[in-house]
């Protein structure tokens, strides 16, 4: 496929770079692999190169994680958030405005500056919505906020109103939540931990009764959904059985159908073929995306899977393409 | 379906009952709710004519969690697993010997006596393999020691021995991996939670070693798998492209090869078609089981569930009971 | 789901009934059932309320088999086409103009006639396609014309230019089709002999090159596509092997690119989930429409499977609705 | 995989070459290919080292098509299956006894006879069973007699003592069911006819009540079962409806019940991993088979495709070779 469109596809900015754990993500992650994916990050030639030569002809792009979501300082973090979406349009758009677009880096510990710089990337820089790293920092390194919590609706209100998705990335979960991974640091630096902090995440918005307020919200999840079209009804189960505690009772539809209504689901990092099928089947190919997680994935490997997986030539041209322009008014 | 077996299902016993903290299970889980369970844990001919109802011609009995885990003085947990197991035999076991069987009751707190404990719950009981309720306390409410640590080796030795499965069924998070839940408890006390605990359990015995030294060993996991084939795959993708952490490279196998060689995974609490679907696909038939959870789960619903669903009769008989034949030796 | 629309649905005509062997219908397949079939065949109230009870918004009609394609003398067949839509239009659409569509009859015994009448039934009438069944009769009962024989391409070019589906339905195979039959007579007539005839009639629309020159043309089958999505995978694989015999090379595509292309597949009369899900898998969920088959099929087990069975609401909402609106422009 | 086992291979024989139309098949299949063909249905030699090359263990050999079936003179049909049995032990199987095995021939102009020829084969020569080309020429070349016709109970009255399993392979339909593929001739030499022909002979057996009077009866069919995991749930549906019709009211089961408890499928020239998983769904991966058509179809084709395509590795063991194991008690 010539011609595909991918979401979750990342760089980085001398400013970002100022934060950036160099040791730390080569410890955890490999050196030899790290040193790649930092290279990539900063490389735009390259970044058009590997598209072309993997058939990507439209990459959202996105400043790589943590991003905004760690910085301690509000009025630092609003700062680097309309720094970032500045140079994501002057620095990267700018490039091949037909093949680079943008998520807007937003900064949640205010959530008011992060509607108005959504609103300013959006009317302004032509970006597509916002990606946001996982819950967000605020007041101290122990503080987490999560989307679902009601000092964010305004933020949401926004949202809504631009009409515009929002991607909601994996971050490394809180530090104080990685105990059962003692032993396996692995674990939780770049797959189960992530995803399952992100699953939480996903699901605290669907029972905060966002979905309610604003019906045509659109989240947009990585990696299939970060299980959560296995998990979820299991989860919507116990919920509706225990019905005295927190549940579905106060909700106007049953938690997998806010799944399959607010949410898109995008294969990055996730090229297997089994877990594609379910998602499919759990959610229905209309809100199944392509995406890679470039430069940390690889879309030659990502590329190569979804061209040649067992799938029928109608759902991979909507996962591959016409999903992704219908979303983002492509 | 007339016969069918399940193999995790609850009682509990007086002394079991003396560690229950009633009030804490009926705010977490709601009041009628808990009623009703703690009524039918106590209760075989209740149990005998419930599944008689069913179509449930066998039902592997356990000892309700937490079991054993929770406590704290490793004398007292040895003692509450001689006696639990017991108790099973005489007042479960012995009233319909062909109907109720007994997985046994360990005290990993100290690993040869739940060895010892097992051998003679296997050989002099009659119980089919074991069931542990996730980590165990050791020393301290705070200390959490999960089946791949090197300690319990000695016991996975004996278990290998006896050829028999291990049920590992979840328990509740340690309380500090529970922030991310905040203002969610449902999430942490019924499903979410408790199956995160439990997938990591699974990934760290994988991780381990331990099924290249016991390649025969089996363990049994509820909620098809505690969504392992989902997550696995995106898993063992991560861990061996970081092939400087920690990985597949020490391992005989995939990750993902394990969990369809070494795990059979039930349907307890899951009575949802497109992940039953979705486990198949990704485990092969062989390796899942009918299960319910009751009383937590109703054996009505998951029996009618089961019984109805989309599947073919070949699967269902095998899924329903000839696959648990072969394994437990029925 | 409350808004479902319905394609392959049947009225009569007086006209049409002339030629109706009702004693031989009750014969075949059953007097208690044809009397039922043959009142609702010409009664709208009953066709209106039983959409009502069954939650089917729009329903296009259609004339029963086997229409003109029996007709031996061309002009007759020509003058019965007129008349059907006529009546079509005034007796049925025009008593509930939102609720009831219509594909027209048209006479393939004068391919021309054919496309004269479809462009007066589509422009005039507002029809939304043709109807065909089967084969056509031509010069004697025993001559048969299927739809890529080379008179028909005229046809064809105005069913392109207007840019209209063609609904291919099921007819009794021809009498020397049938020995293989013999001691089954319910074989023939109502479910294998019927779908094999048409199976093969779209593989020779297939072969013969016709989607080559009109790639937007679509053709609409009953049953699931009457086991094309499992059949001509392999058909394909033998095709493209004997290379020497008639094959692919002279096409653009591979037959099931084509498949999945220019085709769409409904419901009708397969009320069975995994051949449904196949379908979806071997041609996306885009192309899968639901319909009954009314009244040889009941719009009550039909809807009630449909609305039940195991599918993402996502996906149950294309089939059974926006599909349709968007290949039918509802 | 490096020890698949395959059961539709063939050989032919000298006796079985005199019988043979060379420029026939030449003209319908094209001359390289039948060259091929030709050539390997004579060399053992080559065969085997085909297999190696391909990681098949074991190939269950038969004589390939049309054998007896075609032979008008009883007493040469009957002298034919015994020769062609002599031979595959002697000059086949001996070969390598625990790589080759073979299926008997037998010739059902005299059921009788095929009934002591299967046995002697069985007994004596160590055949696994019968493979049975289609329906078999009676008394004329337009003669034909199906499995199910009542003579014929006496050899399968056979079969169900020896416990054996009889493969239904295709053979080109009567040459007066051809007239719907005027045009398109390879459609009825190599797929689509032979597919039908082998998919009503089927349906023929089951409405027969054959397998009510013998429920262990194991029918295998090739091409993943003609198409009947996807037709047989409809054709299923019309029968039940049309009860006044032949039915299902005579029988036990439904006619899908049969086809899953009395039929294993094999993958012989169904390379194609979206009706595998068809197969799988409607029957289960119990009554599925690996095997390849050989010489008619490539071991490397067929090998590859098998060992790689999306298929967890429980369920390929079990098509792959366990599931034969057990059949052929290997």
């Amino acid at each position: 496929m010539k011609d595909k469109i991918a979401l979750e596809e990342h760089v980085s900015t001398p400013l970002n770079n100022s934060l950036w754990d160099s040791a730390g993500e080569a410890s955890r992650n490999g050196k030899a692999y790290m040193d790649d994916v930092e290279k990539r990050l900063l490389d735009v030639d390259l970044l058009l190169e590997t598209m072309d030569r993997n058939g990507i002809d439209v990459a959202v792009m996105s400043l790589t994680s943590p991003g905004t979501q760690a910085l301690l300082d509000p009025a630092k973090a609003c700062d680097f958030a309309v720094r970032s979406n500045d140079w994501m349009a002057e620095k990267v758009v700018s490039r091949a405005p037909k093949r680079l677009r943008a998520f807007a880096t937003v900064a949640l510990q205010s959530p008011r500056h992060a509607a108005d710089e959504l609103e300013r990337a959006v009317k302004t820089l032509g970006a597509k919505g916002a990606m946001i790293n996982g819950y967000t920092n605020v007041g101290s390194a122990d503080g987490a906020q999560y989307l679902d919590e009601k000092p964010v609706w305004e933020f949401w209100d926004r949202v809504a109103a631009l009409d515009v998705p929002v991607y909601l990335h994996p971050r490394e979960p809180m530090p104080d939540q990685c105990r059962m991974y003692d032993g396996y640091p692995s674990l939780v630096g770049s797959a189960m931990g992530f995803g399952v902090d992100t699953a939480v995440h996903a699901v605290r918005l669907i029972l905060s009764g966002l979905f309610d307020r604003y019906p045509n919200l659109i989240v947009i999840l990585g990696h299939l959904g970060e299980g959560l079209p296995f998990l979820l009804p299991r989860i919507e189960h116990r919920l509706i059985k225990q019905s005295e505690g927190i549940g579905a009772g106060s909700l106007k539809l049953r938690p997998c159908e806010y799944l399959s209504r607010n949410f898109y689901l995008t294969t990055s990092g996730q090229f297997n073929t089994r877990p594609l099928h379910a998602t499919i089947s759990e959610v229905g190919v209309e809100h199944v995306l392509f995406s890679v997680d470039y430069p940390y994935e690889s879309m030659e490997e990502g590329g190569q899977w979804f061209d040649n997986t067992v799938m029928n030539e109608n759902d991979r041209r909507m996962i591959g393409r016409t999903n992704a322009q219908r979303l983002l008014r492509l």
